[in-house]
């Protein structure tokens, strides 16, 4: 297992007389990732709040601010117990295998276009063996190709623009990631995390993107930046792509700073938490089966 | 109320020794929409079939399918009685107010990049009083620029596409609305159906694509094609995009024909039914609350 | 007429042993615009320099500097006799009419897919009777739906770019006014200049994009940005875009700062110079007859 | 030396009162192509009628046809004489080196994004010595990544597309070939023809399109869709991209039916004329030298 104690500080400046946000980054609720403890401070008082979790454990908050400076502060500490894997023993779902609300993340999405990548997916990957192996061979296909490189991209900026461009952030590589799975009728969906151990070379801890696919009825992780091992990855949200997901979405004319964010392991070998390391194992943080999928998308 | 009597054939001859195919074509199940009766035959006695309905009453039909021709035949009867509201009464509803499970309906999608299209919606409807006026008038913008003109689109064409190409079928004028209706934070998403009153003009009766944004809490038919009463549209399937919604997804080596659909109008002045006709008022078919949404997007 | 006396500073830092410029910051020689006198200084001494007039007039110089800062200051005086002529004697031209070197005017480029743009320019201009005033009528439509906006545009911007995101720059103004005059079989043509009399509020003066539209046998001055009187533009460069028309296009590693430009009217009226004022006169500021084109793309 | 006899007819019918033609099918005439004999017949006697030859040889037909039937037959002899070098002597030039007027080759142009391509073409070929070799690997990537498919592809197809769509028919091999040269500062250009010896699986002879790049001051011959020896290459057009370079470009409201056409080699051993077959030497049937250069693009 792994214990994360981290916390977030995010500020703004509020220009008109109010601004509403929608606040993705408190850790999921999962059967594989607890809670242990957390705090939220947010400097305006009469502010309207609300805290909601979806059915699926991903967390909420809508945020109604005035005028000025809006400070929120969150810390927590969560408990990871991933499910692992003997990656041998994992294989690729067939359609009629998948839940019906497992589809829509075989289906193409705004910045996943795995319609138009189809005859490339093949091209490059058709022949090899179904599998997790084969999971591994595109993860690191986009890692080879695509650099790592702050500012080389943007919010409009998709799956197809990043094969071309061969170069991208963390949201970049698991966009062109999840393309080519969902090419191969693979469903594969966006993860928004916080993560422990990134190469300090990248800047400042930040937000991260990674990707999680599913095979043999479980969500699985995998990380095509390759930035930090995936067991030191917080799970905040899961969408289709970015534009499901993101850890603040802000309506309104305000100002906004660069996050703060700091995370650390906590080691108590006693009671069994480790530092988090790169594995040979699959590694899930999802519950356990598809079966437990109840999506709508409202009638 | 609305009585609409319909079939629907679809020939396949599949090719290889298998194939999957998830079908939408059944009538969902709302507040508003009842099926009196329906009849289902399959040739393939031996094919897999399994019928499942999501919790927003929208209906799949999951079917592994052997070589040979495949031969599906539906035949049903549904009553629509719409929720029907004065224009005027209705407003656009502010973020705050929004459920969350409605919000993947504001985000940008596959084909509605709305993203990419904010500065076009202001310019064209920023001025204008928020409320079901402007969603009108965004429609009316998207019949008189959109030409109707079978084949020239195709399963890659986006809103952006159709808005530079001035010409589409359904689904296309249903894209460039959602993305219009979205870059103005108005939640909407893209409704299959099959519809009763079409111009003959246009073709054979075929499946129908239109659109629903959410005013006051409710989701509101609009059919930027026009093409028929809105009143008479049965619906079938609801998504973000054609990306989500198709009357047959089809995995493997099948040879498509092209679908045979009739429907008629039963009139039955005593009992309430009455020919599907144009209405000033605001037409629903959908449930009847936002509140009733619980979606799930699979942990 | 009008009598510009105008200089132009360009500093580099070439960091590697050598770096390739073609520089086209001169003033072009037409029988419209004469040079009066000019001077030219580069700081390093054995820079490998040769300079080029195409037979159109354009000036070009091939420059290859060794390491370290690289400074190139040019100044001159240019008079330029504008042709005028009155708007309601302008017509646009037949495909028969039109020179065969002419042709790839018409054409699409690489920045203006006047191809895709057909639908819409016929949608908006098609009704209007062709002539300088629908000519007009296209720079006004442009210069009223897109905003002028540093840094809203890069180097692969193009015009469905702009048309989409309604914002850009001078040469973003042009890219799109030429796409839609090329869509309705117009020969029209990328321009590079400097300008004088810009709107101050616009940042310091700069290099200049602009159109020009061939009637009646002759190209047309039109800026679509409108921050000066076209009267008071010197020009550099021709070509079908930006991708053919660059004051400096440096090949190899080298840093860049920005140009700086000064530009001042002479005021002579005993002598026929005038300020530049805008003009209700169609002006041309280019040779006299489409004659003259040998063009060639080499064998 | 080959000697090639070969015929085109084309048919159309114009339903108009009038509609204008550019026509480029007829053999340029270069240094090392020279046409022995042709003849040419119009049915409509009235038709107005220009014949033009570019300053690079390249021929035009401007046609005003009337309403009713048009038919075009041409029947010519050509007798190519290659340029052959060793392609180890070949080496690619520096823009120091390069002609002004070859400058455009090297930019981006409608079809041809190199710029967009950069990356990409120093990931794959970056590390590769410079010279002819490095233009054969790109030929065969193009060759083995795209599968000759008619019908996948259309107008408006780009490099970019047909690098993810992995199909295309010759033009869209050549888009590509030509956007990679250029990202790798190559002058790159598009050239139409007629071939003999082709893969008669892949349907009539119809017209066909290859590249040409410059190397040591000379325009080489390269086919990236393989279809035919090159020697068997009748130059028709050249130009930046098929945006230049159309058999017919047609102006007016006109049916079209394919083209017919016929080729035979004159095999004539006594005097030097042989089949067309794969050489491995590099071959030009182009002029001598860069220097014949004059390009202008009309002041």
């Amino acid at each position: 297992m792994v214990r994360l104690k981290f916390s977030i500080t995010l500020n703004y400046q509020v220009l008109d007389a109010s601004a509403d946000f929608i606040l993705n980054f408190q850790p999921a609720f999962t059967e594989r990732q607890k809670v242990l403890n957390e705090e939220l401070q947010i400097n305006q008082d009469n502010a309207a709040v609300t805290q909601l979790t979806r059915a699926d454990g991903i967390r909420y908050i809508k945020l109604r601010a005035g005028t000025g400076p809006l400070s929120i502060f969150y810390s927590g500490t969560v408990d990871i117990d991933h499910y692992q894997e003997d990656p041998d023993s994992l294989h690729e779902m067939q359609i009629s295998e998948l839940p019906i609300d497992v589809m829509p993340f075989v289906y193409p999405s705004r910045y996943c276009q795995s319609d138009e990548l189809t005859a490339l997916a093949n091209f490059e990957f058709g022949a090899m063996k179904p599998g997790y192996h084969r999971v591994v061979a595109i993860q690191q296909w986009v890692n080879r190709r695509i650099k790592f490189q702050i500012g080389s991209s943007g919010s409009t900026t998709t799956a197809r623009d990043t094969l071309l461009g061969h170069a991208g952030v963390c949201r970049d590589f698991a966009h062109l990631m999840i393309a080519l799975c969902r090419a191969l009728n693979m469903p594969a969906r966006f993860v928004s995390g916080i993560d422990y151990g990134a190469d300090p070379s990248l800047g400042p801890t930040d937000f991260h993107a990674y990707v999680e696919v599913m095979l043999s009825g479980r969500w699985y992780l995998f990380d095509p930046s390759d930035v930090s091992p995936t067991m030191g990855l917080v799970r905040l949200g899961t969408g289709r792509d970015a534009a499901d997901v993101s850890f603040a979405t802000v309506f309104g004319n305000v100002l906004t700073q660069s996050p703060v964010i700091e995370i650390q392991a906590v080691v108590d070998e006693q009671n069994g938490f480790y530092l988090p390391v790169r594995q040979q194992n699959a590694l899930s943080s999802s519950d356990n089966f598809v079966s437990t999928f109840n999506a709508s998308y409202g009638k």
